[in-house]
């Protein structure tokens, strides 16, 4: 019981290392540079960044007179002022991204005549309404081609054509300059937002090439949004502002707190909601559970995001609601709850079935040929889904027009879309629509996953779109023709009144669709009704997505996003409520016989520096005759003997090493590598509260004892797989990214 | 270190005492009636709540065959159906609340001639639009009073004299009936949501009493909401039903977990908000802490609840949206930002004041003879307050008209509520809302708090929505004065034409004036748009709360919800992000020397007789030379005493106790009262962690140790004590409602 009482007051170890350069960090006001960084592919010790933040503020905080109190104020405003700076700049950025992609888009279809760069709304933006706009021409007319034949053929060729070139160069891109910037970032942001160090998937070149190929990607007409991309590109434009101070370089813990503003003001511009940004944050990356002022600084961030779009103003509408859902009556009638209860279970069915076709075409163009040829794998798909889409009337148009005419009612007066409001043509409407669903979601499963940007959301809402029309439609026919049963005695007994709004039945289908993709719900809804302005029908909303989520959780347990990082396997931890079976604490950790252990005062300078060499581990326990003293990490370790062993590697190399206080001169001091203020559990202790503890308090590992003795150690990859275990295709992609994580960082 | 292996796996302990009666167990599926119950006034232990219901749940999976698949699904139904009949029940309960009010607040003006049950709207209902309605009469209409004079007298002595009657009953059933009927409910529900035991105040008494006080205080015009004792009426409510099933009467953590749910519902049907509540139950209750599914059940009740409230119908609108803002125009102009930053700053600083002097009057009505004459004081209340407010044309109607109509744009040929929109009185409107404002807010200081069911949301939002108009007022007569002045230019150059809408100005008054009472944020916005249906402006109410909340943080710290817990000293933390000077563990723990600890094998069953009488701690420390053993509950050690002491008191009376397995005959065994899993902290620890630890993980107490020896502990009091220090009125008012809490369980 020696070392019972040695180093009771020795949490801030860690610093101690640098009071040596004390005057240094009085001079800068800050953290040491020589302080550990973590490699890409680890994960952060949350109470070592949070104990580092503390000793700095600390710091400023024991300045002289003024500078006491001003550094720390300065200090808080360095984050709002990157906080506002990147809702201010994803604003505006995210605004340009529509202008590009309006203006891409609609050169695969003509130009205007007066100037290549002008969209088709801005080229025809002069003329009175109700005039033809002949400034804007398309290919055939620009080129003055009579023939109907040679027309349709150089329309369809330049539209392939240019959907190739767009997905192509995009692909190109994004292999050549950012291989981080494909895909939807969502999953990996959730993984960072939880600890997880992935500071190359941040990088500026990132951003750039994430924005830029998104906008080629979405303009190219495949089958993807850029939704999820846009949180990625927020989050790269936080963390590049973020490295003009230092408090932010040096703590990850502090980086992570900007990043989760980051990704609200993300969703905030993608969608035009900055409260559905907000519960975003809150639900899908669970960013509450670091930090409570993390809602607050989402809110904000959002909320400029929101305002810096408007400001900009992409579509000239001054709106922010981006599918303005028209409806002559709020009113909604109880029978219509049969058929939006039908679309939520669809919706969790076809949620469940695009999830899966998803994970079964990454895994089998990870484990086929097509994984080595990606920029030829996106030319061919891009060459099918334009051939493809062009036939079919509905996927010729960008997702999110056809998304915003399928939410439209049908209003006499009004044109109409594609014949959608043709009584008549209801069974053709329904076929065509169901085709446009079934196409897509083949599309979606195959491209969200490719090697370019894509996100999930708008294909998902168009395809939940196009059913719920066609649920619509179905039942408008069914009351047209039955205009006396009594289940639609409810509706006026004029039978050519309107009385179902299948513009809204495509609003359910889409919520529900959502819901069973993503498994999101408040935050799904709050989207949805600031997408829609459908603020009267929030109830609707509300319950189809609750079917939809009920229905694709009891098929499949997750949603898209953690299916992706469970295939990664990022060391996340989803935020379920995991019920054990009566294990306990002893069944999942590594017992003392498996561990790496550093005996106090045994091993010499010499034997540890082999030690740090051999084990890649994060760090090593330090017991002293089996009695627990702390953890040490490896960098802490390597750095200490780095340095003695450079001073003077014959007098230090065959010393003794020390952890403890108790020492004499031939010992080699190492305490301030020690980490001694560990929290302990017995080993007796229930599975299910070792996973609460380290969801809820965000760990790296935990070490058990009993009565001071080591018994063995859990770590937050130990409760990953332990909480990814039922999942089959665990891991199914982590060596595609050559992550460092499950080769060169185990974590001890 | 002979204990160091004995009690390797017996965390279930506190379960094993139950295994003698393990053949009723498995008759009764269910938990044991002898579990030691918690009094009113501790807090709950999460932790061996859900111990205890993770056995639970493993004994009923371990039945045979059908029975081990078919009750847990049952189980996981019981669950479903009390969130569900809670909604639904609330729902109903809420909309004929609404009645009832809507009644005896007409009552107070006149009644219908042709049944007195009957409200002006309902008494009107029959008669074309346009038509005068002849059925509802003033009282004086309704007696034959020509003369003017007595008209008048007789009109304001119904009122006042019905304002108190409602005023003094609702007291008087209080004061009978259920003493906790009163007040507003949050501040204790949060209490008790984060652990706190109170089932008094979820009494069947306490909802009947609580819903009939209400009606009779809101319809007395007292300057008081329902909004707050819904929730409370909500909670009573499921807690009500979960008396029915067992596993919710045996279990604190589970019942939380309805509670959480039906708190949401109650937001629901107080704003006919139902993704505000689940909202509310986020960022207020901050109930998302205990379980992630609890967002998920709020979802569904607070969806049920909706539309139960919609099915009723109370309002015949078939609209949830209480205030319906109407405005022909979705746009705002940029200057409009300044006057509502103003109206931003207004609020919080006028929230901060109102919390101030709310405080000041609790604290004066504490301290004063009024604290033992309630009911009278209800009665003056309730005589000063009608009799003032019956001068002022704005304050004699219910606060809900006057919000309604203070919402309400102005348009030529809609009926002008008293002449607000009539651009020569603007002086005088702008004199009389002040007034209204400046009335409300001492009226309210005072209200909230007495002795009769108030909430404080509802006058909080006439209070704002009184400035905003003013405001929105004055704005609007400058850009007519000045309509060529370029901040005005955005405006449309004809001077008659409708730039500035006054009546948006109301709703943006409104929620700063919430941000600065509350401090809530993004529920806010939820509530406060989904209340008046102004989803275009989302952006505005945004950052008038944004600045509400900043302004009224940097005033005081606190909301009023917080403010109350604190005066009451219930056993909450608030989830701020606390931040040490550099403190550790060791400063805020119980040292050793001041603990009550049982030392293993050494003191008699008769000694511990004696300690479990003497102490009224929660449970003390065992140690065995030191060493920390484990925790035993007082509830624990003194059931397994009486047992002994009834069966054979000579015999086990002077034996030696031994938590240990290591015994010897004359040893009487009291292993199975120990928890021997507990988390051990070392005295080094940062502050800043054992408080986060606390919060996050919702423990009651943690023990520290070093090397296995106990060296102090650390209760929820403690950090408690800690967090609330700052606040000059903490336990003010403890001992009003005779908690048991500080005086009988203080936890040890």
């Amino acid at each position: 019981m020696a070392s019972a009482h040695h180093n009771t007051s020795a949490w801030h170890s860690q610093q101690d290392i640098y009071d040596a350069e004390e005057y240094e960090l009085l001079s800068h006001t800050n953290t040491d540079p020589n302080r550990p960084k973590y490699p890409d592919g680890s994960s952060i010790d949350w109470l070592r960044e949070d104990a580092s933040e503390r000793s700095r503020l600390q710091q400023l905080r024991s300045q002289h007179g003024a500078r006491g109190v001003l550094l720390p104020s300065l200090n808080a405003a360095r984050m709002w002022i990157v906080v506002i700076l990147t809702g201010a700049g994803i604003g505006i950025a995210g605004a340009w991204l529509d202008v590009l992609v309006r203006w891409l888009g609609d050169l695969r279809e003509g130009r205007c005549t007066y100037g290549l760069f002008y969209n088709q709304a801005a080229c025809c933006s002069g003329i009175d309404s109700g005039e033809i706009c002949r400034e804007w021409k398309t290919w055939s007319q620009f080129l003055n081609i009579r023939a109907i034949f040679a027309q349709s053929l150089l329309q369809s060729f330049v539209y392939v054509f240019l959907a190739i070139a767009f997905a192509g160069s995009a692909a190109v891109l994004v292999k050549t300059y950012a291989p981080y910037a494909f895909h939807t970032g969502i999953p990996e942001i959730k993984a960072i937002l939880a600890g997880y160090v992935f500071d190359a998937f941040l990088s500026p070149w990132t951003l750039l090439i994430k924005a830029l190929g998104l906008a080629l990607a979405v303009a190219s007409g495949l089958s993807l949004g850029k939704e999820g991309p846009l949180v990625h590109v927020s989050c790269c434009m936080a963390f590049l502002l973020s490295r003009f101070f230092k408090e932010f370089r040096h703590n990850e813990a502090q980086k992570r707190k900007l990043l989760a503003a980051a990704a609200s003001a993300g969703v905030s511009v993608a969608f035009g909601s900055p409260l559905g940004g907000v519960l975003f944050g809150l639900e899908e990356l669970d960013t509450f559970a670091n930090d409570s002022d993390v809602i607050w600084r989402g809110f904000v961030a959002s909320a400029i995001a929101a305002v810096s779009l408007q400001w900009v103003n992409p579509f000239g509408t001054d709106k922010l609601v981006l599918f303005q859902v028209t409806s002559n009556s709020d009113m909604w009638r109880a029978f219509e709850l049969i058929p939006w209860l039908g679309l939520g279970i669809i919706g969790g069915v076809l949620g469940h079935l695009l999830i899966k076709l998803n994970v079964e075409a990454a895994t089998l163009r990870r484990h086929s040929a097509i994984n080595d040829w990606p920029i030829l794998e996106v030319v061919a798909a891009s060459a099918l889904t334009a051939t493809i889409s062009y036939l079919i009337v509905f996927t010729r148009v960008q997702a999110s027009e056809l998304v915003a005419n399928l939410f439209q009612e049908c209003v006499p007066k009004k044109t109409d879309y594609h014949g959608l409001c043709n009584p008549t043509a209801m069974w053709e409407n329904v076929f065509l629509l169901l085709l446009t669903a079934a196409l897509k979601i083949c599309f979606t499963a195959w491209t969200f996953g490719m090697n370019l940007p894509a996100g999930i959301f708008l294909p998902t809402i168009a395809i939940g779109a196009c059913i719920g029309r066609a649920v619509g439609l179905l039942t408008q026919g069914l009351q047209r023709a039955y205009p006396t049963a009594w289940i639609f005695l409810a509706c006026p007994p004029d039978p050519s009144a309107r009385c179902v709004n299948p513009g809204f039945y495509a609003v359910i289908g889409a919520s529900a669709m959502l819901g069973g993709v993503t498994r999101m719900t408040i935050s799904l809804v709050v989207i949805v009704f600031e997408l829609t302005g459908a603020l009267s029908h929030v109830l609707p909303i509300m319950i189809s997505i609750m079917t939809a989520k009920w229905v694709g959780d009891a098929l499949g347990k997750h949603g898209i996003y953690p299916v992706w990082i469970a295939m990664r396997r990022y060391p996340w931890l989803p935020p379920v409520d995991y019920k054990d079976r009566g294990q306990t604490g002893a069944s999942l950790m590594k017992p003392l016989s498996k561990l790496v252990v550093i005996e106090d005062g045994e091993c010499t300078v010499h034997d540890l520096a082999g030690l740090v060499r051999r084990y890649d581990y994060h760090g090593f326990p330090v017991v002293n005759k089996g009695q627990l003293e702390g953890y040490a990490t490896r960098e802490n370790l390597r750095m200490a003997i780095d340095r003695a062993l450079v001073d003077n590697p014959n007098e230090f190399g065959s010393r003794k090493c020390r952890f403890s206080s108790v020492q004499s001169e031939d010992h080699f001091d190492l305490k301030r590598t020690l980490e001694s203020e560990v929290i302990q559990l017995r080993p007796g202790v229930p599975q299910e509260l070792v996973v609460r503890i380290f969801q809820k308090l965000n760990l790296r590992q935990i070490l058990f004892t009993q009565s001071g003795r080591l018994l063995g150690m859990v770590t937050k990859p130990d409760v990953v797989s332990l909480l990814t275990a039922h999942f089959p295709h665990t891991a199914a992609l982590s060596a595609q990214l050559e992550m460092p994580y499950s080769s060169r960082v185990r974590e001890s």
